[in-house]
């Protein structure tokens, strides 16, 4: 099994880290390969950005469609999404997505951790798209007072999560950004709530589909006519 | 004043048909210009369709917008509405909102008649998106009997409203199709409900806007950063 | 063109209020007449107040309605809506519901601007009529600190629309009050998002409504038998 | 404890239907009296009719509102509702509002059964209202065939609710008109599933209320200010 | 009349308590009687808790079933009360769903007063398993510094009523826990809000339930086969 | 890895149909193991079955919990659920939940095939518990035509299968019993709209959350104390 793993932006340092989060995960069971996006831009904030990365996302599914056996998008606002379940018949699965229903099967209410004031309410209409509202706990971003601080990344990212938890009654905390692979299980360890990395949720979706020979339903939705 | 109106395909046809029912309906009181969208297919039914537009809306955009006063983009499955309301400070409408959000202040609930089957599913995720389910009294296309039938446009499309009126309960009629534009009027006389054309619901929405110095709102999420 | 504002109240100066914003609106392009309403209290903050008014709205609206093209209701709880949409076949337009639709148009959530914490729920119940709970940031009234300070009208309604922007994280203000007519332009200034006169939302469907030949449908929920 | 029923409507025959049925469900534990509204017309059917039954309701409410310990509206679209738990300190309790929360409580899903078409949007708009759309099975109305047949009330209830059973799977019958009040028993032994007299309904949700000592709250929305 | 109540603990001083406010609430109309679940633990919190308690319910529904006119289910969690609804025909009363049902009659909003935080998602669950999502300002319980302070009961919940009052916006009180009975009248004459003794208004739903020959419909969801 | 599979009916025959779609889906990668439950009927219909099969589906989880990875309850209702995610900090999957949380992901909406009217509105209440409501197409079953027929089970979920997508519209087709496993492949290759195997859907999530080291919120609501 081959699992194709689509960075919408063109950042190699994210896609290295994506593929090194995957590959830690898929531990040798699957091959997993991570491609950056040509004509996208270093990192996906707005929807223009999204609109940016769908020409060369395209070009990827049309160069691998016959390659692979699965596609993920990866990042956490998952950009051309539905475009991408339409023009293959392979299973293709968001991070958003896999990552927030995947939350919703462990606790009450989780929180998605994003990067920016400016992701909230974008996230907050993806959410509703997945039916999720009532799942959800917040979405929070670093305070204020982390701007410009010496903390690292995990530290900022924990002080959020356990806001989250202590504040909006999470009980789960779903990492909101693709470049934050890795920190799961750091801040699992000390928050004792699920801490899900979401590229992980959707290899674990994406790799089952295949297994079980599951795909997207091509009778209408996401029919290419 | 001046409005653009995009047509998101490439069809000249469509294009004109659109253009005259905007011309009639601002009746030389502010200038309308509509144009067709390079690059992209003839007709926008898929997703993909709708990715393909988008580099062509994004230039028209980028061309005109200190030009005119408001974009309106002319297909009723709204593509890359949110992409236009975030790359302009200019009032951006779609005529899939305008027009059901208009049908809403009319009546107890409206039906979309929509051209295929196809984009019922699709039709239904934008009225979602939009927080209008409970003002939905269905999304309805020809019957089966019309494929291919010698009956022209008008009588398809009013024997598809009467349906939607009859054993759906709708008060209100949306022509869910740009290219309809023109048939309502003939349509309301004889269903005695009101029966929207979506590109008149726009240019009402996005000459007011203009008026009243109201645009979107540029704070967090159509921020361009 | 003339369209009739019905006052529901029976204050001269607040009908003044709204008749110049309204003719400002207008710019000559159509007629407005604002009506104060006989038998109606001064303000209509109750449902009783509600009740009051009726007797008198619906001898308007039975007076005027061959006269003249669309009825607006001036009163942001939009009172008696229901059945004045039922008494006559002319357009009718509430200004809460016109400025919220339009509101949830133009960015992520909405923030409603009233006068006094008794209105909240209320204005909650109507939001919740029209299936706009989820474009909803907040009902916000002046902090108790503006109570019987030296305040301008102006200044306590900006600092409440920047408490609605920076706590609820509104994208959008609606002024919750036709009393507040004419607020709009000097906050929206300041705040840099769009801050919405509701008189002037009304007045963009209903002149809207009358150059398109729409109005209310008279087949179940609005016919009068 | 004497609970005070109103009539909404004009009619004496109605009233003394409803008088019966209450007294009989009262069976001489609590005092009750119907009283029609001067000034309203025969029936409640449109919002034009709740609006001219106001003024009588409120004569009547103040009058004995010292005198009675509850205040019943006996008219299953609740006219006035809100406007009557504002203005006394006394419970007030709408036939409407109180069936449909015990059918709530009875069943999966329950039908409301109208007496005609024209009141099922206004029935829905009323149940979401109440937060009740995911407990409805359907609002039913005679069939077109019953229209003008020699069949007597029972029968066509009947049918009614049977239709409701088998093909929307209703699982509680609640008889949306007081005027339908006495038809449960015959009716429930037959459909063996509850059917439910609005009046009754409420009957029991305000005996209790005066029992208990609660009423409405004061605090906000039905502050009198 | 003879009501049985099921106090699904085994806490004897708890089943006091309940007796002591239920007779008193009867005042000699009606006979009711509460018994103390066998095998159950001493307090119901936990999901595990409920399901210990399932076996020693079952026992006394069948035991008394022939004997008594109606069950209610003293409990804010309404444990297992659609299993009971399934196993009899008479009518079952969860306390929880006929307190927060009867609150949603009262007032805009209300919150449920619960004992600790462990409770608020179940509970939160609870209330959206009965629509009444919508009519919910917050699931309070006791702040931190009333741990282990020398308060006694009454003032611990007053306390937390007027923060439920004051910053959630609550309009109602449902007191969370039928150990709590019997607090509801001293509170309610403080905070000047209604305040649900939850035992009290199962009774009343119970006990009209009987007198009105209305009971749980046995067609689908409460058959057992 | 070791997933545990509880058949939370007692029967032997169902128990081994399980097993066998679970270890051919397996395929050797994990250990997997069904237990019927002791002291449980032999299938799982209603709540009474759902609450006697309780007791020995604790007992598994105890007598297993630090013996085995994960749990699956194979059952589509999902009975004791809650419970079991609280007794453990396992990871611990409803084969309903997963499965229908995985259909949301592959079409727009999905039916459930069930095998009798019966559980319709009970699986109706378990998609709400789950917020799918928005998601949901129908909840199927054998029309009656089939009942007593010589068709084998195949023939008989496959024509099923096909009214839900030609009636209901649904994209994706659920298999909602446990002992339909093994018919998934069939019916897919005929209908051509992906039909999910509700265990093996329920061991995609628990074998990843395993390799994932993600288990259920031990936080609050499934706290034990």
């Amino acid at each position: 099994m081959k699992i194709l793993i689509i960075n919408p932006n063109s950042s190699l340092d994210m896609t290295d880290v994506i593929q090194k989060s995957a590959e830690n995960f898929a531990n040798g069971e699957y091959e997993v390969m991570t491609l950056p996006t040509e004509g996208a831009p270093k990192f996906i904030d707005t929807y223009q950005d999204q609109s940016l990365a769908a020409p060369g996302m395209l070009e990827i599914v049309k160069k691998y469609r016959d390659e692979v056996d699965a596609f993920i998008v990866a990042c956490h606002c998952d950009p051309n999404l539905d475009l991408l379940k339409e023009i293959t018949s392979k299973p293709v699965v968001g991070i958003g997505e896999a990552s927030m229903k995947l939350a919703s099967m462990l606790g009450h209410r989780f929180s998605v951790i994003s990067t920016s004031q400016h992701s909230v309410p974008n996230k907050q209409a993806l959410i509703r798209k997945y039916h999720l509202e009532g799942c959800l706990a917040s979405v929070r971003y670093p305070r204020k007072e982390f701007e410009g601080c010496n903390c690292n990344e995990e530290q900022i990212y924990l002080e959020t999560s356990k806001d989250a938890i202590r504040e909006d009654m999470a009980e789960v905390i779903v990492l909101g950004c693709a470049g934050l692979a890795g920190l799961d299980k750091r801040i699992q360890e000390i928050v004792k709530v699920p801490v899900l990395d979401s590229v992980v949720c959707a290899l674990i979706i994406a790799s089952g589909l295949v297994k079980a020979n599951y795909s997207i339903s091509k009778i209408r939705r996401y029919a290419l006519n």
